[in-house]
């Protein structure tokens, strides 16, 4: 099963030749970007442009139609107008391309009875030609290990451990941009638009055995077979983690999902019931599907839900602990009393005044004092019954009080607790007036392994998400082996 | 009344002249970094460094106590050791002073008897002296038109309409980086930290007929007075706008919040039921707090909750559709359907076929086609029953697809309408790879008044506190002339 399911999308996924159908000299043209995105990314197949005009793309030969390239074509870009598909799919099987991939749209999501009975044609002409489809009306396939960049563009990552399925191309490629920016790594993103042939499900199954994908995310609009939908989500989640975003799940948002990719949409809270019974994480929107997956990719498995945290790292730290505190006991976050040994030490460290010497911990009265920091730290990642550490720092006003040096040193002593593995580590940078400085901190802390959030909320949603689907896991397996 | 109270805080907020007890010529000490602060600020008033040691800072003598300053003194900043403290009162009534800021921590927050006994004995003299006490245990007094800084730094921004009233120092500073980098500006910041004698109930009765301040802010733990400080808002709330953030709603939270500032935190429901009652808008953290805030200064009154959103600038407005649709939704705002007449007209200009031609309105087939933008904005701000536009745009999808020359005639079209003023405009710019370009034009927006969010979540919660606070305000001024 496993074998044949990788054969069966190697060539979707790692395709040797990839023909774009509505290439053509003009720059302008879809086609032609996605054959110019394809070549600044350095696809690794053979690319042939399509077009019955002829002409030449950056040195490539365009060929008049898919039976004139001499060479085997495993993946179809399709980027001509709608009128035009159904001929092209003839040629498709006639040529013996394995899949075809539609950029063209205007089929199911139009609600026009004409062209949705030519979505169907489409799927049943794949049938007939043993070839699969992806969409209409979506941005495709990225696979960076393969280097094949999203959409019409070069926008390529590097290659991680994350697989996302998207009926939303914007998402898939908002979700790209966010990765690039936070650190993000995916193994395959799959646009799917209106899913007429291969669906959510084919491409959860896949990702389910892709050995190169160990966290999956998905953002759906409806499901073709929610039974079966549900069914796989519950056989996969407990070796993959399954974050699962569902859009149009108000009024207006379910009616602009009707209209953008001719989904059905059934009420919200079935599919919060269905989703919590087959083991998925389920969130609300698109940071927090992002929040939620670079935990997963940073961190892995949580072992519970006791958080330490330490604020203050300058002057201010009370109101950072009364927020922090509130923040994760909403979310549901255990905020635990230190034991009474540390209370003694952080006594001793920090003095009575001026700081607050419990869980969450305010070390403003080391003001600075980066030794004063590091011992904090060793505090209370030895606590034994804390899971987690959550750093709070406020870049802007650690560089307004103190300076670039003592930050620096300050995130380094960070960065060592965390490549100690003495404890998990999660970074809260909050945002204020120094930017740059805030994202070159970001980024030092990402390439760590160091999950990184904007506000403590977002933190501890995200914690909350992860070690609820740990423990439900553990349970579970528990319960198993009492069997 | 108005005026006697003006006249009162006049030392306060517009000091002639401020001394500084416990700066030295000794650069690392908290004293001397408030002088050196007022100084790079071009504080408007005089400054005396206090010092038994003597000596000089930047050129400015250091008086060995109080009394020898031979010019009248309004405001004291203490920054010396809590053991000093009750001998320097007597100083200050000695002295004439008017009022006295403590940053000098260590009284009731620390639940020693001992020191509880002492910050009430602070309070005591004061009242004999004759003077006002700001804290203990607080940054205390921001005031741009002044030119006083924010605490032991030089942090000053441009004058604005938002007073700030926070128990927390370290949430007030963070609020200012928050505004220097997001467009809030500020007419007055309080940190009264303890408010041992000025308490949050004076600060508001200020705020409330202070000219310079049109909307109110607070971040509060607990309050000594409660009964009162709920009736000040409820008198002030129809005139002025007042934001209420109460921190320690949760036991962690309570718990710090009882270590920071000493406050008894009553429960948060009694809280919440209490600030609805007498009409203050409540949130629950920092950047609902920020995001409120920065609504209220750029737009002003809002008419009503019907909303209509522009998405898909580039490709992939579908999901944007469903998202700010569910965002909207999820808040309470409406998203009502376009008339017959502007679908009929969104038609002719977009298509049938890849864009969503309902509201939420996605323009993807216009594909960077700024006429097709400037015609949609055109169509949907003539909507009569629409009170505000969101405009969605992923800045770095439009830089990957499309150009920065088309994104910028973009971006001076919303700006176009937004001083025509046809409708109230709020932009959301989503994060992802191109922060520097992306926060570029979120500065070009908010120098227009133009209020940006970062997601649609978070304009919409924004949107839908402050038009509940309008509506509830227009309801009751109909009740009221009805009777």
């Amino acid at each position: 099963m496993k074998a044949s399911k990788l054969k069966e999308f190697e060539p979707i996924f790692y395709p040797c030749s990839i023909a774009v159908a509505g290439a053509s000299a003009d720059t302008g043209k879809m086609g032609t970007k996605w054959v110019n995105g394809l070549l600044a990314a350095g696809f690794k197949g053979e690319i042939y442009p399509v077009n019955p005009m002829g002409g030449e793309i950056s040195g490539l030969k365009i060929y008049p139609n898919l039976k004139a390239i001499p060479k085997p074509v495993d993946l179809v870009i399709v980027c001509i107008p709608r009128q035009f598909v159904l001929n092209l799919l003839d040629d498709c099987a006639a040529s013996g391309v394995k899949a075809v991939h539609f950029f063209t749209a205007g089929f199911r999501e139009t609600g026009d009875p004409e062209w949705i009975r030519v979505e169907e044609e489409m799927a049943a002409k794949a049938r007939q030609g043993n070839f699969r489809i992806i969409g209409p009306n979506c941005i495709g396939i990225y696979c960076p290990e393969q280097r094949m960049p999203y959409g019409p563009s070069s926008l390529l990552g590097a290659a991680g451990t994350v697989g996302f399925i998207s009926q939303s191309g914007g998402h898939a490629g908002k979700l790209l941009e966010i990765g690039l920016g936070r650190g993000i790594h995916f193994s395959k993103v799959i646009s799917m638009g209106n899913g007429s042939d291969l669906d959510s499900l084919d491409f959860l199954e896949y990702l389910a055995v892709d050995p190169k994908t160990a966290i999956i995310g998905a953002y759906l609009e409806g499901a073709r077979d929610a039974r079966h939908l549900f069914q796989a989500i519950k056989n996969v989640s407990p070796a993959k983690p399954i974050v699962v975003w569902k859009g149009g799940r108000t009024e207006p948002g379910a009616e602009a999902a009707a209209s953008h990719t001719g989904a059905l949409t059934a009420s919200a809270s079935l599919w919060s019931a269905a989703l919590k019974q087959a083991g998925a994480i389920e969130v609300q929107g698109l940071e927090e599907l992002a929040d939620t997956m670079l935990l997963l990719q940073q961190l892995g498995r949580i072992r519970g839900n006791n958080v330490g945290i330490v604020c203050g790292l300058t002057d201010g730290g009370g109101g950072e602990s009364v927020l922090a505190g509130d923040a994760c006991a909403a979310f549901g976050l255990n905020v635990p009393p230190f034991s009474e040994k540390t209370k003694a030490h952080l006594t001793a460290l920090l003095g009575q005044v001026g700081s607050i010497l419990r869980n969450p911990l305010d070390i403003s009265q080391g003001y600075g004092n980066t030794r004063i920091v590091e011992q904090a730290m060793e505090l209370v990642s030895r606590e034994p019954h804390l899971d987690l550490i959550i750093v709070y720092e406020n870049v802007d006003i650690l560089l307004r009080f103190l300076s670039a040096e003592i930050t620096e040193i300050m995130n380094n002593i960070f960065i060592g607790f965390h490549r100690r593995q003495s404890k998990p580590i999660v970074v809260v940078l909050p945002r204020g007036s120094r930017e740059k400085e805030r994202l070159e901190i970001e980024d030092k802390f990402s390439r760590e392994g160091i999950p990184v959030y904007p506000t403590i909320e977002r933190a501890a949603r995200a914690i909350a998400h992860v070690t609820r689907y740990y423990s439900r896991l553990h349970k579970g397996s528990t319960e198993k082996s009492r069997q």
